[in-house]
């Protein structure tokens, strides 16, 4: 079975937030359509392992943000390569709160859909909640970022350093990210580092189908770490 | 509130089809998500209204083909705009059968997804089924069609009829809309006709909101029917 197949369904990128009692909880997810209407409804795929899912079961509440194309690679890292477990995603960032009292982000976002659990399906690996709209903001005309958009035009990757977040916002681990022309073929790999979150796989040898487990990019965003 | 703002959120384009007995039925879809893995499980949602759907309870089992950009507007017309119930779509179609029996297309598509239904959840106006992955097949390294991009670049419009449907395959209606210079704004208008799938609605007057209760697709695709 060819897994890259699931690869060829379509996605959008959002910031998933909620918040339950003072504990605020964001995340990066793809997987988000309306499901129904009359009343409006909205279904997303969380992973199961995520913090914010946990909040969302505590909460009965959710907020999708609808990044646009404009969206600069740091604030896909700030919300999707850490956990809202150890920071609080929303401190210093200019945000708002919605109906049900969730903090949301305005700038580089098209639209705002607030919306209350109805349903929730644990599928181990993840959890679907089907949440109906309470209400819903636009605000702005800008293309909503699709996630084959992220992958084309806003990851930083080691065979295209000069895509266009090297123009806009330089991540912090993308300065380190070495050139094709520094690599160093005579010395022997002790290990493999992601380009996009920083992790560090310590084995010569990284699997084909290995991904990081800190932001779940594939092997091709691993560059080696030579000894 | 305003109910342009889920349109925002990114879809695909996909013919979802099943087979019951010796009925197939083949429908057009935009929601589609991988939910889960380890098992592979995707979800999709289905107007409640819809033959496929009514298969697809009957049978447990559906396939999803992933329409690729090349698709042309005739084959989305064919399977979107008509209903199972009447017609087998599949009929004259080069078409193969999956590993559960259902008949898919080869053509203009990217991907082929099978699936057996593990959970139905019923919202009314639309049916969301979770299916796990029974078998998958790579067509095509073509780019996936997104609904956005079926909206600017294949469906015929009254306002942009020479996109690139005009080039490839006129459907139908097509040849039928008339053209701007031919509207008659001296005469008085009795109805309104939907430019995509034909259909006519019966009031001088077309609400802003109103959707085609067949093609769904919105007034800005309807054109006065003149006295």
């Amino acid at each position: 079975m060819n897994t890259n197949v699931l690869n060829k369904l379509t996605y959008g990128l959002y910031i998933l937030s909620s918040k339950y009692k003072d504990k605020p909880s964001g995340c990066i997810i793809d997987a988000c359509i309306q499901a129904g209407s009359n009343p409006d409804r909205i279904l997303i795929s969380v992973m199961h392992s995520n913090y914010t899912r946990e909040i969302i079961e505590m909460s009965g509440v959710f907020c999708v943000s609808v990044l646009a194309e404009s969206c600069p690679f740091e604030l896909i890292k700030h919300f999707g390569f850490q956990s809202s477990r150890n920071v609080d995603k929303f401190d210093g960032l200019t945000n708002f709160t919605d109906i049900n009292g969730v903090p949301c982000i305005l700038s580089n976002v098209c639209a705002v859909i607030s919306a209350r659990v109805v349903d929730v399906i644990d599928l181990g690996s993840h959890t679907v909640f089907i949440g109906e709209v309470k209400d819903q903001k636009f605000l702005d005309e800008a293309k909503p970022m699709t996630y084959a958009y992220y992958q084309e035009k806003v990851k930083p990757t080691y065979s295209n350093p000069g895509n266009n977040i090297a123009k806009n916002t330089v991540p912090e681990n993308a300065a380190r990210m070495p050139m094709p022309q520094e690599s160093q073929n005579d010395q022997k790999i002790i290990g493999w580092k992601c380009t996009i979150c920083g992790f560090v796989y310590s084995d010569p040898v990284l699997p084909d189908d290995y991904q990081c487990p800190v932001c779940g990019h594939p092997s091709s965003d691993f560059v080696p770490i030579y000894e």
